[in-house]
């Protein structure tokens, strides 16, 4: 007999009949024998319509009452689902962040959760009753309401496996798992069966639809076992978890992208100190978020400074540009705001050598030309223009046979890793 | 500087252009330099869309959760007049029930107020903020949501006025006070400036719908002066305080009236011990509230024994008398469901005589057959036929003239009454 978190998020509990439907989905994992602590968003819509009775009397309502008003929707969802357990015959008891004391730091419509008492939780649990938390929201020191910000109750789930050390924390949600490319462009794609909470983080772009970031690190840094499923079709869905480096990993789990994306590159900049500080200090000063950052080595005590934007930071940033242009020292200032980025992700790169001229010689065969290059551990991004993107993103696909169920590596994987202690980052 | 507690009702904060309304008011009564705690209803409309959110789920919801549920009305009410108060320049700060710590019993769906934590309360005024509380709701000892029933907004504004000792409790609904009799039915109807507590709890069929009887009670009780007002009118309403013992009151003060009546008279009901309970618990039993109930004199050994229901109780109640006319040993049951009671209130009654005679003239003269009679210290409660009803309740409105400012005895009352102490009750 296993502890499950479940979470379901808006979608899931958009009305009576789709709750209906999960506290049948509860009903079921409780008759296999498992306990079971069940977390919910808000009302698909419901989080949109408070906000808006809010934004109706201020543009800048107080972020305190906007927090209390918000901690209605999922206050809502609870006492629903909690009705339609009890219905099905189950004894269920709803809890809101408060309630079970989810504290939180006091940055209203941000917090971060600080500690949880479980004991209440533990409590409702051992006298075979199912919990149904409130996500999305706790209570700082003073009792005041808090909110996480969006998709804040993926963490919560996170937070209460963690808390409870449960043995799986269940994010049910619209799609069926996370997929090596969004099946929209390659219709080949296919679900992962496991992926890497390093990978997950990796793959962001295409993660960020199926799961909140922040509760993927969460999981990592407190190793709660993290499995995304659909709410409304059968499946094993895909877990994440820790790598087992005993085994070999596939050596590319997915590929993410990023349209939107714009590129600016200052020519002959003097290669002095701080030369790149004084680039992207304006930038930062206008609060515009650099992605990446290509240096190259300098020729002749000038060298080429590229980094790359968002398209609609695109105008103000060459503006920032031309206006420092002086100050920087550089011969000129070019951009590109057709441009996107696509990003192969694995764990498995880390010993395998060759992967970056696997995706050189693959998109050099489309004539699709990279014009920037970064990289980490476990990833490969390319900035390519945007008229290539689906050919790229297919193109690498198939290079790296993502269409092809793994090699018995990934069973052999799913067989040791489950629990392993550790943190997520180096 | 005095300390006003507000409460604002479902009507008056219907929408975002009705809460700024009340912002503003509250703003101006800030203005001329009061301390003010405000409390606030559900949105109107709000607690029955949640309540048919969770009939829909189950026919018979779980009342703890039930309680969840409704209580994010209140909660979306008091966090937009927070942002409309704050929006204005004043510092306000809202509090759910739990947050203030209105504790009650554990009866769900119709808790009543045990205990009022009234720091936090007095430490947000100390501020100069203005504490923004949700009525209707509280938390029992082990920290469940609770609700106090529909309505309970009001008692919750009672209360807390009583526990921080508040010079007024003022009710802000969509009437503008509280008349002489029903202005719909009687033109010269007028609006009392002042009324007892115990009249206005006999008044009860008028008062409902102006006040919550239960909070009438609880205001009497801790000796909160209460003032019933229009949110949308300017003017003084209606002030529910003390008899001034030391003045003549106004002999009548209002005429109240029910429709849906029906009576039910045992005619030849032996008259022997235990005659009104073999009537009456097979009533009780099914649930069936009996209203007034009159026992004449016995002759020859016989009595004929009468009472009131609701209208709708009719054809159930005959039918139960009908199966136990043997047992009661009555020789025939008889009633009407046409009828309708009238009642004449005033504290005045106490000191003069001749009331009632006045009320049987008024209606004899206009022909109209009084069929029971019942009485209370302050009250005098007629039945007649419903087709009697408008005629009777002006004739008798007339009669009192009712529809004549006071003389200056309740200027008299009005110098003297304010904060004497005791109890409602004798």
């Amino acid at each position: 007999m296993a502890l499950i978190v479940q979470k379901y998020g808006g979608t899931s509990v958009a009305d009576g009949a789709r709750i209906g439907h999960v506290a049948d989905k509860v009903c079921a994992a409780r008759r296999a024998g498992h306990d079971l602590l069940v977390v919910v968003s808000a009302m698909a819509g419901e989080t949109d319509r408070l906000l808006s009775l809010g934004k109706n009397i201020s543009q800048r309502p107080n972020p305190r009452e906007l927090d209390v008003l918000l901690a209605t929707g999922e206050q809502v969802s609870i006492a629903l689902l909690a009705i339609a357990l009890e219905k099905r015959g189950l004894s269920a008891c709803s809890f809101t962040g408060g309630q079970v004391c989810i504290r939180t730091d006091d940055a209203h419509t941000k917090a971060r959760i600080l500690a949880i008492d479980e004991d209440k939780l533990r409590d409702t649990l051992a006298r075979g009753c199912i919990p149904v938390v409130a996500g999305f929201q706790g209570v700082d020191a003073a009792g005041n309401i808090t909110t996480l910000g969006r998709g804040g109750s993926d963490t919560t789930a996170v937070a209460l496996a963690a808390a409870l050390k449960a043995d799986e924390c269940q994010i049910y949600t619209d799609v069926d798992g996370v997929y090596t490319t969004d099946p929209r462009m390659v219709p080949e794609a296919r679900r992962l069966a496991r992926i890497t909470f390093e990978e997950m983080l990796e793959l962001a772009s295409l993660g960020s639809k199926v799961l909140q970031i922040r509760a993927v690190e969460f999981a990592g840094k407190y190793n709660v076992p993290l499995r995304v499923l659909s709410t409304f079709k059968e499946g094993a869905g895909t877990l994440i978890t820790y790598e087992d480096t005993a085994v070999e990993a596939a050596i590319v789990s997915g590929i993410a992208f990023n349209r939107d994306e714009a590129e600016i590159t200052l020519i002959g900049v003097p290669d002095v100190p701080g030369t790149a500080y004084r680039i992207l200090g304006p930038v930062a000063a206008a609060n515009i978020v650099v992605d990446m950052i290509v240096q190259n080595v300098a020729r002749g005590g000038r060298l080429d400074f590229s980094f790359t934007i968002h398209r609609n930071d695109y105008p103000q940033t060459i503006d920032i540009m031309q206006a420092n242009l002086r100050h920087i020292g550089a011969e000129q200032v070019v951009g590109n705001d057709r441009v996107v980025k696509i990003s192969i992700v694995g764990v498995g790169m880390r010993s395998h050598a060759g992967v970056a001229s696997s995706v050189f010689q693959a998109l050099s065969e489309e004539d699709i030309s990279i014009r920037m290059v970064a990289t980490s551990e476990i990833k490969i991004s390319v900035v390519v223009e945007e008229k290539h993107l689906e050919l790229g993103v297919r193109t690498l696909h198939a290079a790296f046979r993502l269409h092809e169920p793994p090699q018995q590596d990934f069973l052999q994987r799913s067989a040791g890793a489950s629990r392993r202690r550790g943190g997520i980052t180096g």
